[in-house]
């Protein structure tokens, strides 16, 4: 259960304090240039350690291909990469031994798998979101063949909503801020919360432009549903919103639908998707994330016998895990749509016969 | 792709207006009694035309098992059910042939495919959720037989929030209200816009007790990321929360977490699951419904030589699909959860052998 | 478990005596026009009671599509199938409720579920072969589309071996024979062992025409290796050879390699694949019966209670299962060919460009 | 593609002359112990170059874990093993990089990718079966804790047929030979072919002891047609037989059924299952691998031009691929074994209520 995708498709591996990660991107078409310092350039965006809002801990995130690549282009084969870790402080993990931090997966991987590697979280942490991004930055480079550009950046921090989305900027923004002008009230607010030992919660818009109309396959893996569970299963995830989202409570259905003439919708609440198919327009996605769980204050804990326990944090955290979070998106939602492209390839005859004719 | 879950496994088939629609459920262990009551008794909840509330027209929904049931028990064979349709007005869309309805799936069906069953919307109709709550019936047995119970109701209508959660209230309520107090007003808002030709959006929750801790498989395969899946991939759905969902961005750190103590969490801020699996406690998902698409009101809309048309509707359609959408809930989160229970069988050698020593 | 393919998938379901038995043929290209005599009269070729070779059930097995076909064509949605069983003589089987049939499935789904269909092998029963027929019947609709076709016959039954392959008279023959002038002896055979209450094995020949080169998915989604588990997989099966099979062990490399010339393979010991991969030759498929299990002598068995029995077989049943086989390797190999089409498609970005630009 | 199995799972990737070849195993139980001199030393049974029987070609295939295993025991999470390459002499194919080798993948890989990494075969190498031995090797620890033992020898080479089965002796065996007495012949009849440029062919046989009844899964998951796909999915694998194989075309249905008795079935002519589901005899299957295709002889092929060319291998090879293909074979069978038995987990409410309640 440690692939994603049916046809592009990523297995990912790897412990926050083990050797290495890494994953094998399978199902890449064979002839694609693979640049790769475009995919150490998504590896370092979302690196640790970048500036104060983010955790100490200092990886390089070197990315090392193994396999699937000859002379700078894929061969169709499997395309294995690894990161080595280099900067673990397990020693900062022996007092968790044998103790569930709060809002973590602690306590359910103990239970349900009897054993854990305790050090930094082990495999539940985020730093297994790294090899996504590797593997996703493969698939950016397969959409952008194609025409497709995936971009996004923090829309919401604490409450304080980004008025204006200027994804240009959120790159070279250290918080991945869309609006330059709401980015310091936003920084205020992370900062302040470390500062308090504690953490603020993020919200993260995703979108997709140039995507083709009719990717998405009905009944069950439709495009929306899929973004749903690529951006749930980001780690710190509580809530997914596709176009207008939770919104949809508050309009009509007059208002709600998007009106369409001659030359395209008129507006895109829908996200950019209809009966979980792409309709041409750009993909929108937005992304919950809550506030890191790991905080500076003591917290009310059980130990593996059930004890109670006060757990006081030690180690390094990021105190806003939407920030690094959004690359993490961009990956999930290059290799959803990666995956539907190649899906929509044998679905009507018209395509079989240009191929095979 | 009309496939949904990897171990207990549901197919779907048919058309708003064809013979049939129904299902084959594949991987029901062997040994559970098959209450074929039960099953109806879903089906008669989402069937159509029970009020006012919903679309006029009528179907018996009167489901047929083909296979798998042997003296009433599981026999560990697929199980297929099929449920005729008996009150289709195919005529009704003979206006929309070469149309495509705002807000509807004939436009993205129409460009992928270059061919669609336009009668009441074919494979895209909500009609298809019938086959899925008859497969879902099927899993909430054997959910059952292992202490765990689904229930649902509409939190939200147009705006307006239930204020307590009454989930007996809601099996007997026409709306599917989990709060009787605040049901008039939900249900004046529904016929109001009913009056205006018009439609309103609304908000369901769903929740499971007794589900054990264990349920969910990192990395890609977690249960929070199923829920959302299964969630977003019906008809109308926009948003998906997990607990306390989009409200964790107001939240801190040390107020989300929840706090463990030898007698379990003092609080479900997690909505059941850390890490993508279920720790014990109640799993609870809010499923957002767009206002229904179909509305009485002229519309803008293009034709499929791209000419500009107006649109005007005809047909029999539900003001609020919210409603019989919580049914549709159910029946996801126990297919996803059943899904859960066998995956997580062989997850330690512990459990092998038991079974086979 | 009950799913066949990858991209082009069948899902079968019933058993031998319950209602109905039939599949949903997921992955259909749309646009393709669905021949629904073509796929009766494969159903009639398998169909039993067409000779004395045969067992005397007389099943009609009409099939009835149910969906995903519109106005004579598939529209990208499941076409559901259903065949209802209608000479079913149920009572033959009061006698096996408690009693393994030895050589049949009745001991080991005892075992494994716990529970049995016992009524004419339930879903053991070479009945459901009749679903895979319906939908590799579609198969090989779109394969035809594509100048692929699927040819089959008998080569040897009880030790007589065909010395020529006339695919074409095979189809004419009662006995699915390839050679007309060894039919007489392999007939006699067979209606020697019937009269001596014992049964015989058989060798059927498979093969395909038209097929591309690059057909087949290294590394573990490979031509021959698929071919081997579908063939494998039909009740009665117990060797697979591809091209020149059991025989390379009497060859030299300097023999059995196929030298490439411009206008192509000098020879085919390959049978038409080369490290898993079509290489356009034709592919060559053998597929070993055993003999039937369902003989007229008595035999030694036990009951559920592990009690040795005497069983004395009764109903009605083929002397050679090779015969009416012939016909399901041919939807076999369709459903893996019309796999491996739609699974090719996305193989290289030159194919990518070609569908999105 | 490169994914194996469906819960206990091996995706592989590396090329022969690439920097490293590998796998992650995902699936694996939790708190099984990892036994890393077995793993090791089933890589040195397969490895090449230990006698003039073999490939001159020196690797020491050291595997190295990356993660999944903490403290010795699996956790549950993927076990990455990387082995770097070595001994690569990718020179040696600077002849063959326009040019397709009679009875190898380079014509197929080359139409159906368009590209091919041309060194040594590159992903079509049998090189990656070090991959599957490695990952085989914790299903064999896995199946070993469980009871179930795994064995393999070669039955026949060039038409030489072992006389007896002695798995003990095969395995101290420069040729992992069965039959002691016959061996002599069988490494004359290889030695004398690679004196005279050319290779030879061979069978395996491999089997299983300790298998419980009920492993397999009806309908399209059956055991033997799982055993076919894996072992016809070895490099050069032209038939594999289930039990008697193609002998059954020879046998009385009154011969080859297996009587039943209280002490368990009479003889093994079903290879130890039934309908695709094991009987708790042992599983015996046979594997036929063709003579090697890399013979030293000039033969008669095409370059990437069509043009016709004469062919002169140079390179290490060995001269009879079913000698070290034996160990493949066992991998393989333990992959299928260790899948089967996860997937077996979930087949009766009894097991469920075992681990639920």
């Amino acid at each position: 259960m440690n692939t994603f995708g049916k046809l592009f498709r990523i297995t990912t591996f790897g412990e926050s304090h083990g050797k290495a990660i890494g994953c094998i991107v399978d199902g890449v078409p064979a002839g694609l240039k693979i640049d790769e310092e475009f995919i150490q350039a998504q590896l370092d965006r979302r690196k640790p350690g970048k500036s104060k809002l983010e955790t100490a801990r200092k990886e390089d995130d070197k990315v090392e291909i193994l396999s699937g690549v000859f002379e700078g282009v894929s061969t169709g084969t499997p395309i294995a990469m690894v990161i080595y870790n280099t900067n673990q402080k397990s020693k900062d993990y022996s007092n968790i031994k044998d103790l569930f931090r709060p809002g973590h997966a602690d306590f359910t991987y103990y239970h349900k798998y009897g054993i854990r590697d305790y050090r930094g979280g082990g495999r539940s942490s985020a730093r297994e979101t790294a090899a996504r991004v590797a593997g996703g930055a493969i698939a950016q480079l397969m959409l952008k063949s194609l025409g497709i550009e995936i971009q996004s950046g923090i829309v919401e921090i604490d409450g304080i909503k980004a008025q204006k989305l200027d994804f240009e900027y959120a790159k070279t923004s250290k918080l991945n801020a869309l609006d330059k002008e709401i980015e310091p009230l936003q920084e205020e607010a992370v900062l302040k919360a470390k500062d308090q030992h504690d953490s603020v919660g993020g919200v993260v818009l995703t979108r997709a432009k140039g995507v083709p109309v009719g990717l998405g396959e009905p009944m069950y893996y439709k495009l929306d549903a899929l973004l749903a569970e690529a951006m749930m299963g980001i780690n710190a995830a509580k809530a997914v919103e596709i176009g207008e989202g939770v919104e949809v409570v508050h309009l009509k259905g007059s208002q709600n639908n998007d009106a369409i003439t001659p030359d395209g919708f008129k507006t895109n609440h829908s996200g950019g998707m209809l009966g979980g198919i792409s309709n041409g327009d750009e993909i929108v996605v937005k992304t919950y994330f809550k506030p890191t769980p790991s905080i500076f204050k003591p917290q009310e804990t059980v130990d593996i016998h059930n004890n109670a326990q006060e757990y006081n944090l030690q180690g390094r955290h990021d105190p806003c895990v939407a920030i690094r979070g959004a690359i993490v998106t961009e990956a999930m939602m290059a290799l959803v749509l990666a995956d539907m492209a190649l899906l929509n390839m044998g679905k009507k005859m018209e395509h079989l016969t240009k191929i095979y004719n």
